[in-house]
């Protein structure tokens, strides 16, 4: 026995191919799977583990604190990648690979496995958080090892291994593209996706309605926020009001809504971490809606000095670094720390509606924040302070550009 | 004579009364109205002027240079502020300003004048502009001046010395907001919309389609670009297909487009330069799907570090610098150097889809810009690079977290 | 009567003349002077407030809350405003505004008053401060009092109401500049020194031995810090080794350093919040010390992202905020909090020497923080890692400029 | 043959192993040599290398190109890396890199080779060029090849070979640590100076007097900037004036200055790009007053927002993106147009003094600037804006504070 490895095994054809072959290689194995959320049946991946030869089949249910730990905070911070990618796949990175070292260390293991490609992020955000969470872990990355992936070259090579090592396989014909998928969202790429002028087909748009398809009744929904977290969602089912406050309830309410009317679709073509462009396509329903919702909010409770701050450093690099598999770090740490000390006022409501591929707020109020106040707003009233100090501010404000005015004037430059 | 004062005139009741007022207050007045694509009887406006006393009445089509300064650079830089607002307002300003001290310097007047109140944004990004560029230039803002405000009230004041006055009002009664409209966009604030969580009426909507009773069919169309800027815009219509390069007539089919298929409104809370939190709806048709698409296509074409750069500083910074007037700055010129910098290489074509409130991309490609390699960034090809690599990449990638995590066991912390 | 005010009272013939001037008025006035740290009289500043007719005179001791919540945390995050200045002046501000406000709330006073001129940055310091700590607070400032500015037109005009009046007068010859003291630093600003190519003459200079004259022996101390803040400092007095810890004698000690070693010397022209330059010269003993020595000792213990994000983001806008005056904001608030959660490994000793005008680090070591290991960074050593892995490191972070460089050569374009 | 490689030959004991190394391997050899001002005998560099079987040696002026197109752009944009290093080492890569290269094609290389280390930052910046600059060359990296680095694996090893392949080796003791040195700076790393708390002996720095025993008079020079660059330099040798104007002749003049008065050391720990925490000690004479004189120029003539903006941006990564290898890079290119466009108005003269360690500013001036106006930021003169209007944005500055300090009473909570 060459020692006990913890593999990750989501039970399709590739982690089914690794997890035998590093049996073939004399390793002992432990099969990890994470559930995000994913629609699977898990007992017959435990037990297809198991059949595969497997000492032992782990389904860890990380569903709650993939919503509470990394869903929330990207919504109460708005984190984006590269202006549209709300990230679904790189937030549920941290508790996989967190659950999958709790188990190497519970069974002994002395290295983890995953079936992640030798170009793509995951693989990076996998590994990173392997080491930071465990040092001194091995980590087996069979297609990146040249012996793994010069044998099984193309998916004939793994559909005969299947074939000759009694590997039970779902479908022969597979999709022409890859998926993942959790609570959160899922996503497409490769494939006929690696054309970035081919339209994804409707078909392959798993969890959102068509737009075209949709409802053509707008439906409305209110969420509540406290400290920049969702706690509350309403909304009418069959004429009847009805509330969740529960996280994994309220997150699986919202992605229900925004699924039906077609909310969260998105096609880009994004920077991976190693610097290569690749193009994805992606459906976040609930996430989209939770997001906006939540940066409606902040307009109306958030000091505008304190956002800008937020905006300008904490949203961009919190982001990056997920996107990059640098959760386990001191700098996201030090980021999260941010984001708690920026939401400390962002306590509200939000009115929502979801129509046809479109999010839309109608509305939004606080019950304890104040920094908005209608009657210093409205141009009707005069208010608290006299509108001649305006004056004196923007003549202060120009005491600058007036001397570059004249500087300009001077040089003959035109403005 | 007290002096020539070049006079802010839309036509409207307060700068009527404004333009009365100055002249019964001993000045000679010269009106200026700026066309930036507003829907209005500018022949009318002219006359109306001359009717009320101006000595001299000019209108000046500002619409090429406020699509092609302005516009165009706010698309290159996907100028937003406080993540949604897309500048509609802030983006006319300058372009009014230079014209109007344009006039007033050919007209030798030694002030200009305008009908902003003293509370808003515009009263600053007009003066500041102002002062830019003419550093010895007088403003009469009579909203500022106690005089004027304290004799006009209420808008009961301003009727009945209109009538007095003999000005001619068009609409006794007064909507139940404010609203500034041109070319890229409409704005509706104040009066009902003070209360945040008031839905906006639907009535109100001026420029675009309801999403509600927009098309059922999506309607596709294609834009080109050539460093950073559309340069042409391919559609559809009555079944035969269109092109238009001219930057207006551009700009006024994307809006089109947009408008009939009711994309670009938004509503939110946002924060004035002066420090006062307000709520605003807006429709911006055209420039929302412009500036997404030029979004879409930077994934494609931009170098991802450029990209990153752009974004947390140029981007950020030249949206804040427009909101707050900063037009005629230094800083304005400096980032506008770096957006110039940044676009050499967005050169390319995105296809695209306005429907019922929404925008997609469906595709895009470049002829000419080649970061994006189909087989590098495919799953099933080796390509240039050796997997084996990316092990490397990891472990070196790694060192500093391993650092940490083991600081981390060490003090007995958990990640 | 026409009410109570408090006026900030620092025995000078300004601030003498205001106070007179105010009971003249027809005011009630309670005298306030901050001691932080300043050389002055305090009995005798008292005695002359209540002989000119204060009906009370409050001296308040804030030298420790100056070191600790304001020297302290710019130490913590290396606060400087435009690459120089160490914001000695900026520092005191918020603490002086807090206890004038607490003085004038205990006494009932409706107002307060200072005497800054209506051109600096300290009258925007104070005021802000003011109106967020009070928000209903009148401010009275002389020196943008046109009835007091045109009465008090010169220095003459000065004298002669003060002998009019009887307030004693210490000096009948004004030094050519101006200058504010507190415990951190002197400055020194206007009159001979507005000429920017003016060398300061070396009589000006109060703080600090010229470094030409300073001890031809270098002097060596040793600073312990716990959290970003300085807790022990070690030093030699008569050839015998000494040690302080509390806050107020180290900083007073670490002055006592660097002023006979003629280290903390600077002269800038410098942006004010107004938007005007000026120019300004400053000594800032101990605390370039502290803050050299804490810059140092972040190489050694705190991570490098942590560091570049708190560099980038915090030290920048930590800073701008001191200068312009918003200190109790919610943005200063945020920013501090920040500051607390990047300090957490900011645990260690660096060894120091002043010598002639210069700082040098002789040495630093940490007991608790491990992030630097000698043999990870030993070049002589394989250490934890094999070299081999940086070739995938190199390799995968060249596909990006590979790919660039392609397109470079394809173009022809050179490099 | 296997082939032709160019090799970086230094002519030190490392080099000189490697190419005889490369030799015996079956590779014909080019060898070359940058001179980018270090102290070297290249005449006897060349002849060692063809003596140890070099087909070709090359040695390369590159130090007017070194000087003109990286010493000056950092000193335009401050560089600088972790607050105190000034990139000495970084800075000379780019375009040993880029000769390198030039000669591997002249000479029909398919590879390059270097000596770096395989901790090191410098393995990167040289790789990353190359790759960047010829995208299909090979690089050789012994010391990161097994079969070279465990053949070698102590000094004695590579003193024994030299012996054995009758290499002369000039000094059998190797000083306890290693050196790079340029026209910029001279670095000192490993050996002993790996513990962080030892001081560096006084005989370790090669390039800068000790302050202590540096002149007691100081030197005062004056440095005349166009554009951000240095381009005159005034200065008394055996008291006569002299000038000098040439960019290579004037960097020269200044380390002189520098030199002989010991300005220029430094000693900090770093973050290497690898994620390795590294004791660096440098002497940058020169470069330290130029940057200095033009940080403080900067402050007499730019304008304060374009300031902050290329302080926060532009100083930060393009100093980031230098000391990490990534000259050759798109970002570096969009990040150097920003430092041009930033530099228009960096036109004056600074005047100096160098003082046994110590960089101080005597004055500052400019014909052609006129930011600085002598009488606006006067305290005595009213100038062109009323005092009463700083009273109007103190007032609308504070709007956002009350409202912000309202809250905070409401709530009970203490600023």
């Amino acid at each position: 026995m060459k020692g006990k490895i913890c593999v990750a095994f989501s039970g399709g054809l590739d982690t089914s191919i690794i997890l035998k072959w590093l049996i073939d290689e004399g390793y002992e194995v432990v099969a990890f799977t994470a559930d995000v959320g994913q629609e699977e049946d898990f007992d017959a991946i435990r037990e297809k583990a198991l059949k595969l030869g497997a000492v032992k089949a782990e389904v860890v249910d990380l569903r709650r604190e993939f919503v509470e730990e990394l869903c929330f905070p990207a919504i109460a911070c708005n984190a984006i990648y590269e202006n549209v990618y709300l990230l679904g796949t790189s937030l549920a990175r941290p508790v996989i690979a967190r659950a999958q070292i709790d188990v190497a260390k519970r069974e002994g293991c002395f290295a983890v496995s995953h079936g992640c490609t030798g170009k793509g992020n995951d693989q990076v955000r996998f590994e990173l958080a392997f080491y930071a969470l465990q040092p001194d872990i091995k980590v087996i990355a069979p297609w990146r090892d040249p012996v793994f992936y010069e044998r099984f070259a193309g998916r004939n090579d793994l559909l005969s291994y299947a074939a000759e090592k009694g590997i039970p396989v779902t479908s022969t014909k597979a999709k022409p593209w890859s998926m993942d998928e959790n609570l959160a969202h899922c996503s497409y790429e490769a494939g006929i996706l690696e054309d970035p002028n081919v339209t994804p087909p409707e078909d392959m748009w798993k969890l959102t309605q068509s737009p075209l398809t949709a409802p053509d009744q707008p439906e409305d929904f209110t969420i509540h926020f406290e400290k920049g977290y969702p706690v509350k969602l309403e909304y009418t089912e069959a004429g009847k009001p009805k509330v969740v406050t529960d996280a994994v309830e309220l997150f699986l309410t919202a992605n229900a809504i925004a699924r039906r009317n077609g909310v969260g679709r998105i096609d880009i073509v994004e920077n991976r971490f190693i610097g290569i462009k690749s193009r994805g396509c992606y459906e976040t329903p609930g996430l989209t809606c939770l997001r906006a919702a939540h940066v409606d909010l902040e307009g109306l409770v958030m000091d505008r000095e304190v956002r800008a701050l937020r905006d300008q450093f904490v949203t961009f690099n919190y982001s990056k670094i997920l996107y990059n598999g640098l959760y386990f770090s001191p700098e996201r740490e030090f980021l999260e720390d941010s984001i708690k000390s920026s939401q400390k006022s962002v306590n509200g409501v939000v009115r929502c509606r979801a129509y046809k591929g479109s999010f839309a707020v109608l509305g939004r109020y606080s019950e304890t924040e104040k920094l908005y106040d209608m009657s210093e707003s409205s141009m009707d009233e005069i208010g608290d302070f006299a509108p001649t100090e305006t004056t004196g501010f923007i003549g202060v404000s120009a005491i600058r550009l007036k001397k570059y005015g004249q500087m300009k004037q001077a040089a003959g430059e035109k403005m």
